[in-house]
């Protein structure tokens, strides 16, 4: 159903509902949480860069992106080997329509980012196949909690996104190591979704750590240790540390049911005060389903922004039409808190205008 | 002269009352800017830490005070060789008693904080009697700037402090360098004010630079890098993102007047928003002259939080009034916003028993 936003409720009518009156003229602050992994570099895995290396640079340019208006650490904008946009334009046009500010967390980058950045004590991830990917988790969610407890002091809500290739495959991982049902459901950026590879590429790493599905049910920290990815004991920790005070917006597709999960086994009261914002694009994927990840453990409601290019004169933009790329660095969170921030005077269309004109801009500058 | 709150007005009265009035009942948030060098370790140079080593330690256990209400790197909080605890803890009480959020941006310090923090791009300075303290001055200001401007967006005005061990020595190098006399007029923590040897300092610095007092009037960047702190280029950079369009209250004492100096000499338009908020053992001490630094070169306003420890139960805090340690972490500006936050609910009585209160906490976890 629509809203009075360009804004579709896509899960948990009622819940949505007060999730979006409760956001209505206020005003957040975006949080993109940006991480690598090897995982990202299995080849067929992510589209996030034009080469597997390149997935290294992808989170930091996207950072970049969003508090300069530019990359440094690349040259243009992060895009797929298709030549489609990082989906961070879209976020990017989103929060400057509406003055929204950014805070960067990383969560464990190879490549720092060439902004400031909020440190939470990661490092870059590993392989996930080897069984041990991310390091640290505990002490990461606890700092995210800290940092996400402060940033609901000087904001109404927190939107929080992330930035990490080969995120629906360590997302899968996670799922499936805490029980949830989630193969051949999680999402992609590519235009054939390898949901064969992701599941095998998930089945070595359980298997390397000594797990099986569902068998890390009430180890969740380990669950991430295991066959997870940095990203998500950050954005955990900060939806955790938030989520008592101000609402939260997860800005993400189906890596953040993953998240989601690792909530629900750490502090399940935490889901309350949270929704999922996603695109028009994840919601109506024939290849994915959102819906049936999040119904397995919780009703948290998902609303995705009505977004649609296919009447954009930029080529590189029509073909998110397509269904390639989909989501990513927020996008569809931004875009939601941007038109709830501006009470609809900010509507797909004009949304549209300032994307066409920031990507006529930066690909100008190559 | 007094106000309502128990705030005194050192210097500027005029704009000083407009910059009160401007922060009266707003939501601020503080920023705790943190470095470490090696100048900080120049024995008699600071009391900032048991022993000289120990000074790398400071910086981050303040930043855990704050974010935590109690330390992680060190045991207990930093205390001087005469057991004096440090002024973070006057800090973190105004900062709770006013549910004031804050920031840790790390300028450079050798050891990371076990908090989240801001990662500027800075590293540990240098010893300035090298003549070549400080790196990516330029990167830092950038940086910091970029970050400035996003928390401008989300509080009505900034308040931030510093933790530099050493950091009066490196102010002095600063100014010298850039041309305001201030030999015989920065502060110290010491309870003699060890002016000769700081003086020492700074001239074998300037010299290695093949720099006299002056000569870098013109490069405002070149004098970090030869004489200043990683703390200069943050702050600066914070303050000059800001200012455009949020108050700034510089809290400090006179390591504030180089960083006053170095904006001036960047930007000097960003001084017209800001204010120093120090306290009054500050502006009471017969050993420096932070109004007779700042005249020479801008009509900054100078506030000053009428703290005073004279009834204290604890002998480690009645010390303060013999004139010891007298400022840091940002604690004058720190109980100017907390006062002025609460429109005057919070005062210098309620003030000493909250940090009273803490103290004993903290020093029964020892």
């Amino acid at each position: 159903m629509k809203t009075n936003f360009d804004v579709i409720i896509a899960h948990n009518k009622q819940k949505a509902e007060v999730f979006l009156s409760e956001i209505e003229s206020k005003n957040p602050l975006f949080i993109a949480t940006i991480a690598t992994t090897e995982t990202g570099k299995i080849p067929g895995v992510s589209a996030a860069g034009q080469n597997p290396d390149f997935t290294d640079f992808t989170p930091p340019a996207d950072a970049e992106l969003l508090l300069l208006g530019k990359c440094k650490s690349i040259q243009g904008v992060p895009i797929t080997p298709d030549g489609i946009p990082t989906p961070g334009l879209i976020t990017m046009s989103a929060l400057k329509l509406a003055n929204i500010p950014v805070v960067i967390a990383n969560a464990g980058c190879k490549v720092s980012p060439q902004v400031p950045f909020i440190d939470l004590g990661g490092n870059s991830g590993r392989d996930i196949r080897t069984g041990d990917s991310v390091d640290n988790v505990d002490k990461v969610i606890e700092r995210a909690k800290v940092a996400g407890e402060q940033f609901a002091k000087i904001s109404d809500y927190l939107v929080i996104g992330e930035s990490i290739p080969g995120g629906t495959t360590t997302a899968l991982g996670l799922l499936s190591a805490l029980g949830v049902n989630a193969a051949g459901k999680v999402s992609s950026t590519l235009p054939v979704n390898p949901h064969d590879l992701k599941v095998d590429v998930v089945q070595a790493g359980l298997k390397a750590a000594g797990e099986k599905f569902g068998s890390l049910t009430g180890n969740p920290v380990k669950a991430v240790s295991c066959v997870g990815d940095p990203m998500m004991p950050a954005l955990a920790g900060l939806v955790i540390g938030a989520a008592n005070h101000v609402p939260v917006l997860m800005a993400g597709g189906t890596q953040m049911t993953a998240v989601l999960a690792l909530i629900n086994a750490l502090n399940p009261e935490a889901l309350c005060n949270v929704a999922i914002g996603t695109t028009r694009w994840v919601i109506n994927d024939a290849t994915s389903d959102i819906r049936g990840i999040v119904n397995q453990f919780c009703n948290v409601p998902i609303l995705a922004a009505d977004l649609n290019f296919g009447g954009s004169k930029f080529p590189g933009l029509q073909i998110y039409e397509t269904g390639l790329v989909k989501e990513g660095v927020g996008a569809g969170g931004a875009s939601i808190a941007a038109m709830a921030k501006m009470s609809g005077a900010v509507n797909k269309d004009l949304l549209l205008k300032a994307i066409e004109r920031n990507y006529s801009v930066l690909m100008s500058m190559k």
